[in-house]
């Protein structure tokens, strides 16, 4: 049993790492801390936690993180670089499921982002949480950087074909679309029921966060840099992220023998037969990535297709994921949950 | 560990059962039957099982049903009757799923359900399924009558006022609504996404199969005959039942108080604090039912909230709450998921 | 053609006045007044409106509106009643869309709404907006109080009954479901979608502001004080309204036909053939009410189901209904959209 | 006044055409029929018609087609081509909503479609009716072949840009996103709320019959063959199709500025301003395709977003802009209706 402790624990993030922790045979939850929450219990603000979770929430400043063994930070972009260090030299292991440690290239990070970053010598130190690409990494690891939903997704689909070389690595396209969820859970107008409910747009094609996020993974699997055209979309569900990727071929290969060989031992990523079509509910609640390989026509264009549930696989799953290797559990412990549906 | 078998395991409360029992640390699954699907995996058909549920659909006529402990019948009314007999006489036991064995009084079944039932000494014999009211008696059952969807969430709303006659009982009213998944998996056209979603409706005003259902166990607890109007709707959500119920008092009471005793050792029901209002979410994907209690403006007439997962406390959940009780298992046995917010 | 000005524009009654004025064959749009949004083109924040309104949002203190035949109030509870004066003054006839003069008793006003009324003369002044009831009224007045939407589909269905004196009008019921826009176009977390979908609660049980114009409404008809349960819930779609309404017979009555000849001559009101479900996509996007008489059982408890399009009958269609009457144009003008569906 | 009929009025394309012609003011609905709903009145069958259409179905073999001016087929793919050849005969013009005169190659129909063409020589006179490029032809058609869903969502985006010749045209790439409408109102499983609600997911990946409609159209406007990857994905809403499209930049050009001429004097084609993302409610109940042209990064690959209502401009609304044009009249009679927000 370890002490685990959650900062920023309103959000869906939060409350998703709550249902997956109560359920967790080596976890004790230990505090989770909401400084406009502060002394409500958790279960009045999320009634599906009604006897599951006992805690309130906890003032930050008064919260017993530093006797955790390990906080995971569930909050805006720019917290967790504040109060990482002083955690770290409490001996306390940290997992941020936002992006402050996610980008390697500070001035990258910096322009994206918006804000100046409060410690580099950390980011250079934190492992990027996708265990599929840094499992060895991950167990060592005193901070990890946990993943992105849209670069979790991404990276899961063409990380077969960007190790093997054998696609067009200049002009690579993810179009991916997202559940609503994936926003937060924010008092924004564009996220309102009536706005989002029967519509479907993209947004953010000019450039969005994610973007830098995908092309560094990618770059670090094909050892060069990558181009990628990215387009995000919201479509009207809660949970569940679809990415549609296009590769050009540049070298014949047993493509779908490439995929099921390079995910073969992994137990959360599922290479589905040839012809599958994935369906976000396939996966939903759950810690997995399903995938299909097509190749429309027989013709030169690869057609990727990659889903997740943004909340599991894609936040708090990981997450409980990169906990269970950063301290020697069963990596699947408190993940079995099988997918709802409908 | 017990071998439980499921006749009927295509629809919703089949792949319900599937994923609540994958999940059962007593249960074997040995044999999953229909008709149509022979000899496809279950996982083909429902993705969401891959790599958990090993089992092809088997040829109902050659399913190993009678070596079984426990037979779950997930088919259209009107099956179970049929081959209920032949597996009590092997010693395996069952719980019907549908409504062949809830009604008592045989004419009033045949006349909703339009069919002549196959064994009245059988009806007379089951058992149902509620163990909120009928727990000792399931355990020692050879054949469960699992109670319908509505039926539960209405029972357990109205149960304690009915019990300790506080109330009109010649005008009860239950105004109750449904997710979609409550009309099954049926190729019909008026629950197509395109009929169903952003619409809301009510269906069967003149009368429903659930009223007389209700009715009989409304009349079990109050020890006399009830009038209640029941109107069904339907809402554009997938799983979750709200049924909004309405009394007028005859007698005063601590009418909090006396929800609360009456549920107090109920592990699956949940009574919330006053002036509460329970979500569907709250319990999805769960066995829970959380019930409030109003009393608007003072005035003579209580409100009362109820709120399950038709697919869960209303159907699967409920019929595997039976089995841990028949079988002497913990009675929270693989019943222990968190709902699914949001 | 008259010269029209909507003040506060921007919420869903606003731009839905916009969908309807700017295709009324009698209306000029004069101005739009946001403070927040002054200087924006309509089209640019509705894209859905771009070719067809040219307006830009207009400051409140410059915008032209004493130049106006009549002004539309789309705003917050509160607003109206600090402007309405001086409009009058100018000759200006008014139409409020909210709440400010609904209420005759300024003490029940002010109880509910939570505030100090700003001219209880013009309450005094103002007649209720409802079409089936006050139309000779509403054609010779200054002031329309436009009528709620809860209250517009609960006092049509009821109104024959009530007016008819044949049933007990001490224990009415409505159970009201609303679709999310009711809700208003609020950055507010509780309709976010990913909170308001595959979801369903009731809400304000304990009381909401819609009881007392409602049972005002009922009172004036039954020339008593009725007596009225109400329970209003949020159901996840965008547009629609569905109150079922019970009421328990005091006198038999040929009922079908009660209605169908006290909106005989209505253009707006739809009596169903019996043993009829109206839904409420039967409506969508139109100004319509269509109402079902059910009698279950054949007992002594009436079901109405009464749906309307909340933004239109229960808004701004009926604002232009009422703005038709009052300026002597064909009450349907601008009025004729067949509702979309799917 | 023109008399006009309707084959296989049923479905979501039968009944949005009998909206939109039953507010035309030049056509008098003269007959609609339907094999299986014979004698039934439209109105019983689509409630949100009555008042409105006093048609009942009638028997195709009975109807009065051949007294029409015009007959839409609002009918499964294979039946116009079995009954035009009569009414063009009769002097009666045709607008199929199918598929059946889409094609010219009728080697490549009959692959696609799986059944032999009936009338190669009148695939041959019937004119594609996509205004935008075939208007004159349009006007002195007697049979038109109106376009796809996805076909005209696709080919407005792509259009000006491939008769451009300045994007790679061996390359294209269409990721296209429907509403559940557009699969029809067949009583299919995929299709039911509970499936395809809170989903998404890709199909057809491999081959979808829009492929060679889209790229005969394309190649008409490039002279030459075009390499087209096209990948359908069914998202949770009932109406409105987003095409995301990518193209490699093989000349610079001013993007933005050769699609506003392209399109400035077409009525029904909106070309936002720079850095726009249409939305697919911004189109929902009319006849408009909405266009946004993005160059992310500044990079080689150009990103066109367009949307219609599938049921609107991609398929009844543009059927009526066809007949329109056929008939002389203003080609935006009875299409002015205003989008449908929220």
């Amino acid at each position: 049993m370890i002490k685990v402790g959650i900062v920023g624990g309103t959000g869906y993030t939060g409350v998703e790492l709550l249902r997956l922790l109560a359920q967790h045979p080596e976890v004790e939850l230990a505090a989770i801390t909401s400084r406009a929450e502060t002394g409500v219990p958790v279960a009045d603000m999320y009634p599906s936690l009604r006897g599951r979770v006992k805690l309130a929430f906890s003032d930050p400043a008064k919260a017993p993180l530093s006797a955790c063994d390990l906080v995971f930070f569930a909050t805006p972009n720019g917290v967790a670089m504040q109060q990482t260090r002083q955690l770290l030299d409490a001996g306390v292991r940290v997992v941020d499921l936002a992006a402050d440690f996610r980008i390697a290239d500070i001035a990258v990070w910096e322009k994206w982002y918006g804000m100046q970053h409060a410690c580099p010598d950390l980011v250079a130190e934190a492992v990027y949480g996708l265990p599929e690409v840094n499992r060895a990494a991950i167990r060592g690891a005193r901070l990890v950087a946990n993943p992105g939903c849209y670069p979790t997704a991404t990276q899961l689909g063409f990380l077969p074909l960007v190790e093997a070389g054998c696609v067009d690595l200049d002009h690579l396209i993810a179009d991916a679309k997202s559940g609503v969820s994936g926003a937060g859970r924010k008092a924004e107008t564009h996220i309102l029921f009536s706005e989002a409910s029967d519509n479907f747009k993209a947004y953010g094609v000019p450039g969005h966060r994610h973007l830098p996020e995908i092309r560094q993974g990618l770059a670090r699997a094909a050892g060069r840099e990558v181009g990628l055209t990215f387009v995000p979309h919201l479509t009207p569900m809660i949970r569940g992220i679809h990415s549609t990727l296009y590769a050009r071929i540049s070298r014949e290969e047993d493509f779908q023998g490439l995929f099921e060989r390079r995910f073969a031992d992994e137990p959360f990523v599922d290479v589905l037969p040839p012809k599958s079509h994935p369906e976000t509910r396939s996966v939903r609640a759950a810690n997995t990535c399903r995938i299909a390989i097509h190749r429309p026509q027989g013709g030169d264009t690869l057609v990727i297709l990659s889903v997740i549930d943004n909340l599991v696989k894609g936040a708090a799953g990981q997450a409980v994921q990169n906990m269970n290797l950063m301290f020697g559990f069963d990596e699947c412990a408190g993940l079995s949950q099988i997918p709802v549906l409908p």
